[in-house]
């Protein structure tokens, strides 16, 4: 039998470069021969991309108040981990997922100003326990990440349409986390190029591919 | 300013008469010079009505878990407070709503087998505490029951489809929420003719409108 996959989450603000470094961690631990599934939230079921939908571009035609937003991320996330991450974790494989539940707590706790013990419990009860077994957090200033999400094309979302101060708090809160968990959530700096973050992330998985393959990188 | 309106909501299982009686006990409110709002759960809002859909009948292709389930009444159930019943109860408005709180502790407790004491505090963030001031429980043997929804027109949905002992489950925790809640919820027997338990209800809500009216009925 496959031991346990382990499972690795990137967070941080939008324009951190979530997405470009999921793919390369992939990539290179597909390279040490180690099998991968990527995934994201809000999405990553069909359940999951409709929730999505709703959420970011209100398809609805009416906003979702705080709450309904949070139990709507929720229960797309209830759904992922079911369906996808302990499943593929069950068979081996790495889970890698573009946000989860840090992104809770600093988009609902410190941007909306939930209480966010409270959000730790709903968490725990829509994921039925399951935390990251390693959280990189790609770090950059808030006007860095500015810069890169208005240069992006297509819909504007409603989180990046929220004013600076919302930003400010987030930024602060991923921070705030990474101090109250330094063994789970590794602060990255990603400001400068794309390969030198690439190493230093590459940095904190090493030693989990070691221990996953008994003491060696192949 | 108009002093706060009640909130009553019908509960019980599909097919105890639960939307014919709540439209019998609007009209008869409205004849007493009351402003009635119905609504209906999941749904009632826009947001609502796109969950709905997600719920019943398999929009997206997979069926959501029972946690995912359960969540998505909630951020619907969190809409409908915010939008639509907090503020008619504030402006004087009775609500009137098929289907609220303890359709989820009798569903996704009873009948899923989730920890109904961790529902009520889940529910209880999605409502910001909101509750019924009257609940009223359409009951009616589990036979009856079925054989009134099998002789609906239109699609079946998820809950219907259930096997029997989930059913039995269900009507049986809604028992017990009627007597774990004797001063809020009141048990009603639907089983005989629709007049005679349109009377029952009356009786459960007349005293209401009377402490509404400051002491008459009109």
């Amino acid at each position: 039998m496959a031991s346990r996959g382990r499972f690795i989450t990137l967070e941080g603000p939008e324009g951190a470069g979530k997405s470009t470094h999921l793919k390369a961690l992939a990539a290179r631990l597909e390279a040490e021969g180690i099998p991968v599934l990527c995934t994201r939230e809000p999405g990553g079921t069909k359940l999951g991309e409709m929730v999505r939908n709703i959420l970011q571009f209100d398809a609805a035609g009416e906003s979702p108040v705080p709450r309904a937003e949070l139990l709507l991320f929720l229960a797309s996330r209830a759904q992922l981990v079911h369906h996808v991450i302990e499943p593929a974790l069950a068979r081996g494989e790495w889970v890698l997922s573009d946000r989860f539940c840090d992104s809770t707590f600093a988009y609902q706790g410190f941007g909306r100003g939930m209480n966010v013990a409270e959000l730790q419990a709903i968490n725990g009860f829509a994921t039925g326990g399951l935390m990251p077994d390693l959280t990189l957090l790609l770090d950059i200033p808030q006007d860095e990440s500015q810069a890169r999400v208005s240069s992006r094309k297509g819909p504007v979302d409603r989180f990046e349409q929220e004013r600076e101060s919302f930003h400010t708090r987030l930024a602060e809160g991923f921070r705030q986390l990474a101090r109250e968990n330094p063994d789970r959530i590794h602060r990255i700096d990603s400001t400068g190029p794309q390969e030198a973050t690439a190493a230093k992330i590459w940095e904190e998985v090493a030693p989990l591919v070691t221990s996953f393959n008994g003491g060696s990188l192949a």
